[in-house]
């Protein structure tokens, strides 16, 4: 038997990071927006629900699948801003990719890191149909693990090289700015969201805590300014004062679930917003005019996870960066599952 | 670091085997009973949700999780039809454990094989429950993956020891027998879903067309039968003669789930159904009296897989049976995913 229906490719956590090292981490971010992008342009295809979420006091378990009708993809996915204090991550994730013609999964892949990096790249694609032209300055408030990776991808699609950073935790800058050393940036280290934001073309809010926060105020915003707000990603849980929200065009991924996770859900339901995937595809206008305020209310939806999915499947030939594991059972008649197991014993 | 939190300990299908073979089937069988009935006990505090499917042409691949508030759990499933022909399993599965305070995964196994023995041992609970304590024979019509693990499931939970097979493909009856050479079962091959049901007390009826088909028709079903329908499990499959359905008590697992699912998906959608799980917990009554017509009305819910995995995880320790996987991101600053990256460069 030369097929091995029984085996199916898994990316470690060490493997994701060869993987991402061996293309460049730049050119990786770059390679995912194009998936990124294109998915989002065919937008109509995808079988899109809001995630499947388990909420309990310490955080969320989430299930976010998709599927375009010849692929299949789901992530799994946690939020416990808490699990930094044992030395965890807040957020880890794997995923799975399976072909929907006969249900088997075809690829198995961890994806703490992966998501870090998709969620970079749809940051990154949003911003250059939304951020003016002329930007050359990104403040990133929140500097934990998501922020080097937003520096990057801005850097790559849209060659942002000046960073202001701020962290309520002085050192989680520091950190920032040590890992980004040689990567060609001009880095300020700021004391104050105010002085984050002064002279920026983009802002992005990227912090963790599980409240409604208000990291950005209406008077620190001014005319022209693209906003990438990440970090508020479920009910909540959000970072923007609701001033913001009612002077800026606001961008969406997946209305259903961002008005139950996003900024938006301040607003009320039938407040005016934009599918990003209608602005990629040139149905919809992204930035209007220089002075215009926009938004990119981003949550993270399932088509993202499957865009990087089926980016790492495929880069993966060739690389040697998985493993073949014995996830599926392949008896050599198929209806005989019981039989296979007593021939086991024989093993 | 003592600490290995990137591990996560996989169960292969191998190793799955290895496992199930090291306990023994039928104690396997018993003692996964025993989780399943303990889970369907406590029934209240599980976070319940209609499993989540991705319907196509050829199947469907669903997810279903669950939740008893300190570990949560899901499965991946598909189901086609069609995948005999070219060799692979109709019903292929892995599922996860994790923990709901910091929402690591804690068990990922194959569950192909798991939930053949996992849903063989829910029918043998319900039945417990259902079928006359004087039963002795089982016709079972449909005799592919399942048919083996349901017989043995009846005969460690209920001592059924006469079989009785019928399958239009007489080639899968022939293999059943062989299968169960050896268990102590007094087994009859019949030519028709008649002679198969003749004389039985229970029927378990598990074939796999994913249509609506009638396998067992109204006339051949006597007082004091237990049906144990298992074959029917989506929308537009299943098996039974709505005749039948009108002279029998009908139990189920979630109800929003099986009138979706279920056989009782023929039925008006306020038909009363009684929860297994009430008669488990002493608060409904299951077999009221010898003639009584009793159908459990079986589709798979996510707490069967829940307390599958639960069981492996707890039988896991000292066996070996298991490898450990590189699937969560570990940094040794937990907010410093990107240094990781970064120093792995380095090794």
């Amino acid at each position: 038997m030369d097929r091995k229906l029984n085996l199916v490719p898994f990316v470690s956590v060490d493997h994701m990071m060869k993987l991402v090292l061996s293309i460049g981490v730049e050119r990786f971010l770059l390679e995912l927006s194009a998936f990124v992008e294109e998915d989002f342009a065919r937008w109509e295809v995808f079988d899109k629900t809001a995630r499947i979420a388990s909420h309990s006091a310490e955080g969320v378990i989430e299930l976010m699948p998709t599927s375009d009708g010849a692929i299949y993809g789901f992530k799994y996915v946690n939020g416990h801003p808490k699990n930094m204090r044992d030395g965890r991550q807040t957020v880890t994730a794997f995923g799975v990719l399976a072909d929907v013609a006969n249900g088997y999964p075809v690829l198995f892949s961890e994806m703490t890191i992966l998501t870090a990096l998709r969620t970079a790249a749809t940051s990154a694609v949003a911003a250059k149909h939304l951020a003016r032209k002329d930007s050359l300055t990104m403040a990133i408030i929140g500097n934990g693990a998501q922020s080097e990776f937003q520096a990057l991808a801005f850097k790559a699609l849209l060659g942002i090289d000046r960073l202001r950073l701020y962290d309520i935790d002085a050192s989680a800058s520091e950190k920032c700015r040590r890992n980004l050393a040689g990567f060609g940036f001009d880095i300020t280290l700021c004391q104050s969201v105010e002085a984050a934001v002064e002279g920026a073309d983009i802002v992005t809010t990227v912090t963790a805590d599980k409240q409604n926060a208000t990291i950005l105020t209406d008077n620190l915003v001014g005319a022209g300014l693209h906003i990438n707000a990440v970090g508020g990603d479920c009910p909540g849980k959000t970072e923007l004062h609701p001033g913001i929200l009612h002077r800026a065009d606001i961008f969406v991924e997946y209305p259903p679930q961002t008005r139950i996770e996003g900024e938006i859900q301040q607003l009320a339901p039938d407040h005016v917003v934009t599918e990003l995937s209608e602005v990629i595809a040139g149905r919809a206008v992204g930035r209007r005019d220089a002075a215009q305020i926009t938004l990119f209310d981003s949550v993270g939806f399932a088509t993202e996870d499957f865009s990087a999915l089926r980016y790492v499947k495929a880069k993966l030939p060739g690389t040697g960066f998985y493993a073949e594991i014995d996830l599926l059972a392949d008896p050599d008649e198929p209806r005989d599952l019981f039989g296979m197991l007593l021939r086991a014993a024989a093993t």
